[in-house]
């Protein structure tokens, strides 16, 4: 038989619950923060030192890095996927957090399924339709789409 | 320690099975109606009221939400994403309903790995590439690829 | 209560691994070979006769499927998936491996999270961007993003 080190998902001790939260296993969700009356699919993981606003749903299959804030009331779709390493030097970072980068999301923002989330900032109340892919900040609510995302509707 | 409402992953009793379906857990799969000679594979999610017909695979990490209908020989790669709520006011419909809107799939359509799909209705023998956003009806069999998809061949 | 055929994922006797692994489970690894000092993150699945040379990462929620052989010192992002079958005949190819194509990846080679890789062969010390989907050889090193994906940096 082989060997290797073996790990497995789990909600670690370390991780900061509000009230009400609910949360689908299997997941991998260590060293954050959840706040109050959050809900939390199955199949996600959340790294550490992110930030959950209260009142916000992260649905199934998602995957939240390392210094992603998201505000409150946010709904997070499914499948949707952070990025703080955007290969800068022609390569991942590795190690060198240095190279690594923030996202902050506002408050009341949607993000649909399988998008895709560079670091950026997005302001409050903006919409990302599913399957985008968001390269630049979101500074004026509105509906954003596409690879990259525009925006294709004020609100 | 933090308390939390914990759920898991399951397929629930209320699942109503055809003959000879292969499921590969973990999964979470409830409320659901799936035909004779399915495949599911895992760390997929097939949401209560879905119907998939007879003959279809279902592949792994998919989401298949409430209000999709799935026909007879489909085939659903890896990584796709059905979708219902399309943020019509701005924002997730939340527990209103009446905000959603169904996506059909006719029979015999394949629908490429991670390809995300809005609420349309897909004709028969449709082909979705890989990666493709569906933003719209499909009601002539070829091949469509993109983001939003288009049509890039006739079948 | 209903009957199927129930599998469950595991990281098969089967498959090949070199020294100083770590994976993640649940995961779902089978017939394949990886290499020394590799890491795979939870909620993947590598399918048989897949190869991952020495020193690469493969993120949570990435599928690799049969014919696709991967470099040393890669880096396959989250939610990344890969594709053998593009439906060549309007359909998946099905039992029919013969209509099955190959992906080769190179060493240095990083793709970007939810990414999707048609069957294609990528050249040494390629980046690919979060989000794209790769549908063409690419043969000169540099950055790669879009769907389909381009060229837009050289490095």
């Amino acid at each position: 038989m082989h060997t290797y080190n073996q790990l497995s998902v789990s909600v670690a001790p370390d991780v900061v619950l509000g009230e009400n939260v609910t949360i689908v296993q299997p997941c991998n969700i260590y060293g954050c923060s959840i706040g109050n009356d959050c809900f939390i699919g199955p199949f996600t993981e959340i790294q550490k030192n992110v930030t959950v606003g209260d009142g916000c749903r992260v649905q199934s299959h998602t995957f939240i890095c390392e210094l992603v804030t998201i505000g409150a009331n946010c709904f997070i779709g499914h499948g949707v996927v952070f990025i703080n390493d955007v290969f800068a030097n022609g390569g991942p970072a590795g190690g060198d957090k240095s190279l690594w980068r923030p996202t902050k999301v506002g408050n009341h923002v949607s993000i649909g399924s399988n998008a895709t989330i560079l670091p950026v900032s997005i302001c409050n109340n903006a919409v990302i339709g599913a399957g985008s892919v968001v390269t630049k900040n979101i500074t004026v609510p509105g509906v954003y789409a596409g690879n990259p995302a525009k925006l294709v509707r004020h609100l």
